[in-house]
């Protein structure tokens, strides 16, 4: 792993946003291997898995054993996401270092999604928040929370702005350590994300979270020059895309973990990572998926040469 | 065709620099139709072909051809690439409407794509300019530079950023109209984008000319979003990204026009160009070239709901 600090968390993703959009199942010791491999290559945050209903999502039953199997590794901050207060319990319960709850900004996908209204949503935050403090011992989870559909709904289209900002001041108020913005759909353009982390950061300030971005129409790199702008220094990403969506084979999921941090380390900024150790793991990922889809650039064209670390 | 002014200029390369990256041979009937799609999708500029030896690029044969046919559509300027003396008499000779040159800032790319040095290659940047200073009548077509590996050299690594800010001075008091940057390795980061082009725009003034990005390891609409900042309004890209690399297969040729025209539309910047009907010419590029990989996500993914042109 390459020391120093890092400017730039890159927070990885893979292992819940990307497997929980591919139906068929990893087996769980290939992805204790693949987060092992992640935090290898120097990631310092990794979203291992999603505390939700089995039936919902059966890829997904694993994550009380990901998070134990992955909690203690060094330099490694391991996250869940939780959708509800049942999922937060369970997350408590097996000590998972950090929760990360997915709020919508549009009541059509929080109906689709979780089945609360915004509101509801709101209201269960600042329940995760008291059960959190009504933890007893040193055991004290991180409460992130991203607000989806910040940039626009399949269902709803436009979202407005203002009601995102408003949003995020609420779930700050109702006890989250951090508020973040998802662009769930692949819709954002670098200027709404300069307008809207703005904001963002001047209502919440230190309580201003990450940005969540796909790259379902090419757009996520160019999101991330945009927030970089105007101060983001927290972005999701996947390993290989994963997850990309099956229907439309060009137009990815997540970005992709490994163009990330060669955009990053290209400009100058510290990540951590590794990138050749990042995509020695890529094989891990279609030893348990085999014949997935991966995606990204790096893996292909290589290092320029010359490319120096920042 | 969409009215109005336009915020920034997409300069159409696909017919050149993909097809120059491809060894197949597009009929010259399929070109013509794919060019006045693209004209009439919009696009008020586009790069035909290249007056190059047909020993060379046996693909681009029919550049004067092209040119005839093309050069009259409506609100359309026609570009041909030369890559000397030569190739500006045979496009001058056709009454090509503007002409774009290449000169690598790097010495091994200068000899290894157009056997001259860089400082052989300026003069003849000063030779094509008398040359277009002689002609008669109303005839005089534009010249614009392209610096190659502005960003970074396949064979020499890094470039240096002085180095390729002299070598632009040197190409405006030649003679050309505009002086451009091309990262034709794919090496450019968003960082070294806003530094150079900031340095190009305030050295060169009304000279300073557009950006030519190439999407190699996937920071290619990043690094539009970076010249933006600096105030660069003229970006090349290609249809599909046609001419992706066949050596590997995630890492695209020049950015992908559909991509980079969502884009900047999205952030409210008028490109006139319509991605439906852009979207719509696809087919005729594989019905010239049958099976040819093409590129791009908007394309599968479609417009947001709720999409509206700037």
């Amino acid at each position: 792993m390459r020391p120093g600090k890092r400017d730039v968390i890159v927070s990885e993703v893979g292992p819940r946003d990307g497997l929980q959009s591919i139906k068929r199942t990893m087996p769980t010791a290939t992805k204790i291997e693949w987060i092992k491999a992640l935090a290898e290559a120097g990631l310092s945050e990794i979203e291992v898995g999603s505390f939700v209903s089995p039936k919902l999502l059966p890829q997904m039953a694993d994550c009380g054993e990901l998070v134990a199997a992955t909690r203690d590794l060094q330099d490694l901050t391991v996250l869940a996401l939780v959708p509800n207060l049942r999922g937060a319990q369970a997350a408590f319960d097996v000590g998972t270092p950090k929760i990360t709850m997915p709020v919508s900004a549009s009541q059509a996908h929080s109906k689709a999604n979780i089945n609360r209204t915004v509101e509801e949503a709101v209201e269960d935050v600042a329940r995760v928040n008291e059960l959190r403090n009504s933890l007893s011992g040193d055991y004290r989870p991180g409460v992130e929370i991203g607000i989806s559909t910040a940039f626009g709904c399949t269902m709803e289209g436009n979202v407005s702005e203002d009601w995102v900002i408003e949003l995020a001041v609420k779930l700050a108020a109702a006890g989250a350590d951090s508020v973040g913005l998802s662009d769930t759909t692949g819709y954002g353009n670098p200027a709404q994300v300069k307008r809207l982390f703005t904001r963002l950061r001047s209502e919440l300030g230190e309580k201003a979270g990450g940005a969540h971005f796909h790259n379902t129409r090419g757009q996520g790199l160019a999101n991330v020059v945009a927030a970089l702008e105007v101060g983001v220094t927290t972005f999701d990403s996947s390993q290989a895309g994963l997850g990309g969506c099956p229907y439309a084979p060009g137009a990815t999921g997540n970005i992709v973990t490994e163009d990330l941090v060669f955009m990053l380390e290209s400009m100058g900024l510290k990540t951590g990572v590794d990138i050749d150790k990042l995509v020695s793991a890529r094989p891990i990922i279609l030893s348990g998926l085999p014949g997935e889809n991966l995606y990204g650039h790096v893996q292909d064209a290589g290092l320029p040469k010359g490319f120096q670390y920042a």
